[in-house]
């Protein structure tokens, strides 16, 4: 970790829209000796609506002023706006763990990206219900299990994920073929992120490339999205598409949307690491 | 018209795949002396599929060896292989008639585009079911008719367009906000094109902008297909998208919407004016 | 004009990156009374570079309030940080003249833009050194001049044309085929908006889709920027590329190419009108 | 490799444009017993200019049958037409060796395509002037080779780099950073691929990403070459670009660039493995 990422932290804000918000913050900030790197902020209405604000700062000795910060802006900023507000260390790395099952290339997107220094987090292990990509995790020197899951065991499985899961901040479904159960998801509220292989709303469920190929779409697509209770609806982080013509067949379409697949994924979790997405309701504001 | 064109056909094919059919093709072009100057297949399958082609290629004395012409590739080819088949004639335009309603973006494009000689075709006259675009198209010296539709005079009032719009070789609806009677549809089969706003198969129906916002995507789109009995479900001709954030609103995703439709239409309509599309299916093969 | 708009400013900063700049800023206009609507920030580096700001915000009489504010503003904040800064409203369009030549592509798409209410602005006129475009401006209602340019008589050629636009805010050059004298540029210094036909800095100079089609590049683009006293050196404001491949001829990459230089210009111009590019250098921040 | 790879083979085939061509090549086809499978076809004019031709077939009995069947297609065929010609034959995997030096992106996206069967061909080797890169390299099973380049002795480096690549079909630079000799060039015409990180022809030679960053440049490239002795003016196979802002500094213009050059890259590579490109000149024709 350098000198500035450990001085540095980011503050996001929810709120009512209501004059004012932008003085408040960034005087504290101020009287507390902070240097604002980047501010963005955004308003569902012109009057009246939610309001959302992301702060960047750095700050001096902030490992150790941490707790009185937080203290100082619940007290003094956050309650007379009825803030719901959330304080990150860039110095402290989330832990992330992720879900896979048999193909790859969501999967070792992100190992590469992250060996390389691109996602800044700490990728604690690789849960898998297949052993067959125990190698490829492990030459990157992550730790890999194995939970099958099957339809007499779900309950089981998804507790056992559970508890090795706990600790974690994040985690992702890099192509996982199973279904969580609501139990699951509900411990989890917008901290698991799918990616899923089509251009949401279309083609929702089970191999979207053969509803693509069947329907003759012209760009085929991909979505990262915040996982819910239900099924392919959750807040929608990152789309992508690439065009296709008449003679891709299904295997094909699968094949060049995989790349999509892959960035797609890749851009929503470095965004999510980066603290740069806030949820508003069904949809994101994405910074 | 310069010479070239007049000189100038295409012969779209559509059979079971067999072999031997660029050879039986290409020998009967050469023995009546065309040259050929694009040449496109495709085959569904590697093995039994459906085959499409199209042939573009240059003939002296076009005009008056028409119909021999078609009779000897009838009975010395296309019979063979029990071709659908279809010769047309670059040097005879295409008539047109385009269908709108008050938005003027995806028509004036077309007007301008058939303008500036980008869009090989004679556009006949403009219907609308408002007056609200009659000097727009006037401006441009082509004809322009009113034909209210109500839900009472449904039926009088499609027959009548039906009427007005014989003799043309395709229909375009560029934003015409009235859902045409099946019995309409049916007359002109393959021959409409419409604009939809949206990256179909998301957000059939109505409001696709307003859909689009609520839904929260990341990118919207529009889509050119050609209109059957089940709206917005016909075969897709062309789509496109662009990126968008969680800051656009209604009225700013339909902004930058109907910069899409205008070019997705565009292309649609010159790629049909070129004979580059065959129907197969519900899917459209794009040469 | 709706209310809104007509107590809606916008301020633009420039000057060293120290902290507690946002703080002073919008202490200010909160202690004015106004609203902040949007707010960006960007700085060249992260300790001690340049900083740029904009602002947009609320405030109710802002008219009567105007002088005031902005004495007000000069001595208790820009003084202090050695700002450069300009303060906008939003409810005085900007004045726009537009030079044009032959080619109609760029400057109707402005044209339909603005009638469209998509462009807020006023169109004063447009200048161009050939007649033949009369008829499509005025058709808009937009008054249109000839100011023949030859090489005898360039010096009171764009003497005249100063004179004329004298009042203007900004001037665009949509596929003006002269260069202006360094006189000309000098007085309208980043007040000139010039769209390019290649993706710059490749291609500078005459026939751009000549030399795109020479190199067999596989993506023709435009570029929009503000006019220096270099030839196609200035400021890029807004670039856009589509893809081509090896069987388009110079005319095609042309047809295509024009379509991109509409929307990349059409861009340009918005954010130049909605006061959302500050001039860095020989760069651009766009807000 | 399937029964249908080993019975599939593509002919490519440049001359200079006469009608009938397309005639006798499908004829000699037909006629020997092959399926064709796909044509595709270009002329640089309308009428007399050069003409290229790519068709992929299936036949039985292929791997017997070859000699027989080119000296048959030279005899008939290739001769009357003057034609330059080349049959390859799928089921015959080129060789390809790779050189690297440092960076791990454009060399990691190959191998793990390689590995997943995207890309078919043998990778014989890695060749790099430094160490750092062969665990990356063996974990894939294939051999990794450090040969040191420096000034004085680069005569030997580049002779052994020749001995150790011979009977490859193709070398690809992987982000390989140092310029092959003029000598080294000239035996490997039209076989070597280079990557070069910038959007050609803008921004040749050292550091085009600094290039970009100090032009203030909307997009940033990649563009995937043959390479001839003059350095980054090869004819150009592919190119791709991606959308940045004022906000990125080199290094983030860097990282974005390499996920374009990795796609830009691959895509390329994968081309010419598939025999879709015929070089015209300093141009590619790109079936």
């Amino acid at each position: 970790m350098n000198t500035t990422t450990a001085h540095t932290a980011r503050l996001l804000i929810t709120c009512e829209d209501k004059p004012g918000i932008v003085q408040a913050v960034s005087s504290f900030l101020y009287h507390q000796g902070a240097n604002i790197t980047a501010l963005d902020q955004y308003a569902t209405e012109a009057q009246g609506g939610r309001y959302f604000m992301r702060v960047e700062f750095e700050l001096d000795h902030l490992h150790s002023r941490k707790d009185a910060l937080m203290q100082t802006f619940a007290a003094n900023v956050a309650e007379r706006y009825e803030m719901q507000w959330k304080l990150t260390f860039v110095g402290e790395l989330k832990k992330v763990g992720i879900l896979v099952s048999k193909v790859d290339h969501a999967l070792l997107e992100l190992l590469w990206r992250h060996a390389r220094g691109s996602l800044p987090c700490e990728i604690t292990q690789v849960v898998s219900n297949h052993p067959d990509l125990r190698e490829a995790v492990e030459n990157f020197g992550i730790p890999f299990h194995v939970v099958p899951v099957n339809k007499d065991n779900k309950v089981e499985a998804y507790a056992q994920i559970n508890d090795m899961m706990q600790g974690n901040d994040l985690l992702i479904l890099a192509r996982y073929m199973q279904i969580l159960s609501e139990d699951f998801v509900s411990q989890w509220e917008m901290k698991i992120i799918n990616i899923h292989h089509s251009f949401l709303p279309a083609f929702v469920g089970a191999n979207p490339y053969k509803q693509a190929y069947e329907k003759g779409v012209k760009l085929i697509g991909a979505t990262a999205h915040y996982v819910t209770a239900d099924l392919d609806q959750g807040p929608i982080i990152e789309q992508d598409v690439e065009r296709v013509s008449h003679d891709y067949n299904v295997e094909q379409l699968r094949e060049l949307g995989e790349d999509v697949e892959r960035n797609v994924l890749a851009r929503a979790v470095k965004w999510h690491l980066e603290d740069r997405i806030i949820v508003d309701g069904n949809k994101t504001v994405v910074f």
